[in-house]
């Protein structure tokens, strides 16, 4: 039996993996003289932030006040971006507080945002920096245009407390020329306005590996690299082994010849289908599909003999790691066949 | 502005709206003579598990030895059916614990989950109550024919430690009747060879203002009905103003005259479908479609403009209210417009 001492259903990580997902990125980044700045929402553990820091990262990206919150309490991380509009003054005030821990940036992509961060930041010793957000396709936030880049850069420079830091964008998948060249306009007209774009943020992990050379980009933002799943395997991002997390599931039911039943269901391998067709991918066995999730109970089915006994042990690769990341209090840390131990996901379940 | 002393993304609960659901489908089941045992799975609330006793439900359901340990732990809970193959020592162990504190039944669909119960209870002071749990067409978990039930009822019977129940079904959605038939003949078969069916349990949302009359049913699991959700009021079970829980949500960003950006993603609504299209229902704007979830942003779309602006705040009834609920540490209390306070959400998150 697979770790005998854990329960199921659990989300393991090999911390090997994980590791050597971490030092791969890095050098690629190095050798293509990228800053590489990584996102925490996939991992969430503070002792992966720093690794990710150790390795060369300039510093890390996070989606919410509070993951930041969490990233710096433990030490260690002296850098980050929160890639995100913060809105509202409770969050504003927490990020004032954090501004005093750690070198802070943030984003905006409108200027009702940056006006509520310039009120909070007015009166700070040390100006906010404010990167504008950029939609160069994905059609999610961002400004519409390079036109529309340089007037809120103009503003940012403008209000009180605020610093312009440069650009970011969160590119289309497979679109990155485009981006390219929408944040060169962006850029051009910027510095025609006597402003100095310090920084353009690029970030994504299905292009992973075509990161380099993309013009104006001066750092790229992952996350998922250091997990892995079976999207990015899909993307052809990555192989089975660099899938550092998977969740470990027992058989409870094998109802008949063709299907069976885990206890791992929509609570640990989440919904998400990120793409793919199904829910996940079973180790060792390629004939096995996971086809359908209710809360505690994921159904795997097969063509052929389904070939499992209950109470055996699978491991399997989620469609997105991030999201399942994100459903237990904690994970259980391993190196190969070792449990180092459980590890709380500190930056999970918060509001702010 | 909605409730400006919270911050967003939230869940609200109303329990007004909550307390009135519960005493409506007791009503119903009281009037056809029908046993309630509602799934707490939804909420995950001991407050609300015991409202649901008082008002007059025979006792509650878990999926989780965890739920049914966050539930009796306040008190108050003295009839608990967990409808769900336990395996594994720790699991059946902590299980044995519960059955000190309370008048506990489980399920059994094959005989290792039924042999490994009996090994933990063989010399427990009372046998442990086990119910069959059938497949009668939902292709989850289940013996697969009447006479396997009748094959496993025996051998529950003659195991040591356990005492056959009953039988158990989660009934395909729309095809009641074909599991009326179904557990007729189990029935039947079990009582011809000398045994008492003394329960037979069906559940399921979808169908239940047409659970009564379901000829051998004895008692019916409902979960969602609590809440309700967008999935329910598609199925016409309740209305808008029948939804008790709704995510909070702050409007971010309007990138186009036709989309805006939430800071509700699948983090909180989740990417559970529920066969629907989009990712919930927002309150009040039935022109407004929430077609695209990442885990911090929720994409609004419109055909029209889309007439929202940065820092409005919008109610969104989610496809699935369940699986939202175990989202987030607490939820947020509200009758009506006043605010009752955070509760904790207890049964969330739990391996066991």
């Amino acid at each position: 039996m697979i770790f005998p001492t854990l329960d199921t259903p659990c989300v393991l990580v090999d911390l090997d993996v994980a590791e050597a997902n971490i030092r791969k990125y890095q050098a690629y980044c190095d050798s293509n003289a990228l800053k590489l700045r990584p996102h925490i929402k996939t991992h969430k553990l503070p002792s992966l932030a720093k690794y990710q820091v150790a390795q060369g990262a300039v510093g890390i990206t996070c989606q919410k006040v509070s993951e930041a919150e969490a990233m710096v309490a433990e030490g260690g991380i002296e850098d980050v971006l929160i890639t995100y509009n913060i809105l509202g003054g409770t969050k504003t005030a927490r990020l004032r507080a954090l501004s005093e821990k750690v070198r802070l940036s943030v984003v905006a992509d409108n200027e009702v945002v940056a006006e509520g961060l310039s009120r909070t930041f007015a009166d700070a010793e040390a100006p906010l920096t404010v990167l504008v957000e950029c939609n160069t396709g994905a059609d999610r936030c961002g400004v519409p245009s390079p036109a529309a880049a340089a007037g809120l850069a103009g503003l940012i420079d403008r209000l009180p407390g605020l610093r312009f830091g440069g650009l970011m964008t969160f590119p289309p998948v497979g679109r990155m020329d485009e981006a390219e060249t929408w944040l060169n306009e962006a850029k051009a007209l910027i510095e025609s306005e006597g402003l100095e774009v310090q920084v353009v943020s690029s970030g994504g992990s299905p292009d992973m590996w075509r990161a380099h050379g993309n013009g104006p980009v001066t750092e790229h933002r992952i996350g998922t690299y250091v997990y892995n799943d079976r999207s990015l395997v899909a993307h052809g991002a990555c192989g089975w082994h660099d899938c550092a997390l998977t969740v470990l599931a027992t058989v409870v039911s094998v109802p008949s010849p063709h299907h069976a039943i885990v206890d791992a269901g929509s609570k640990v391998l989440t919904t998400d289908l990120f793409g793919q067709v199904g829910h996940g991918h079973v180790l060792g066995r390629d004939d096995l599909a996971i086809d359908q999730l209710s809360e505690e109970h994921g159904r795997i089915v097969a063509d052929g003999p389904i070939n499992l006994n209950v109470g055996e042990r699978l491991r399997i690769v989620p469609n997105h790691a991030c999201v399942v990341a994100n459903m237990l209090d904690r994970v259980e840390g391993v190196r190969g066949a070792d449990l180092t131990g459980p590890m709380p996901v500190a930056a999970r379940g918060q509001v702010w």
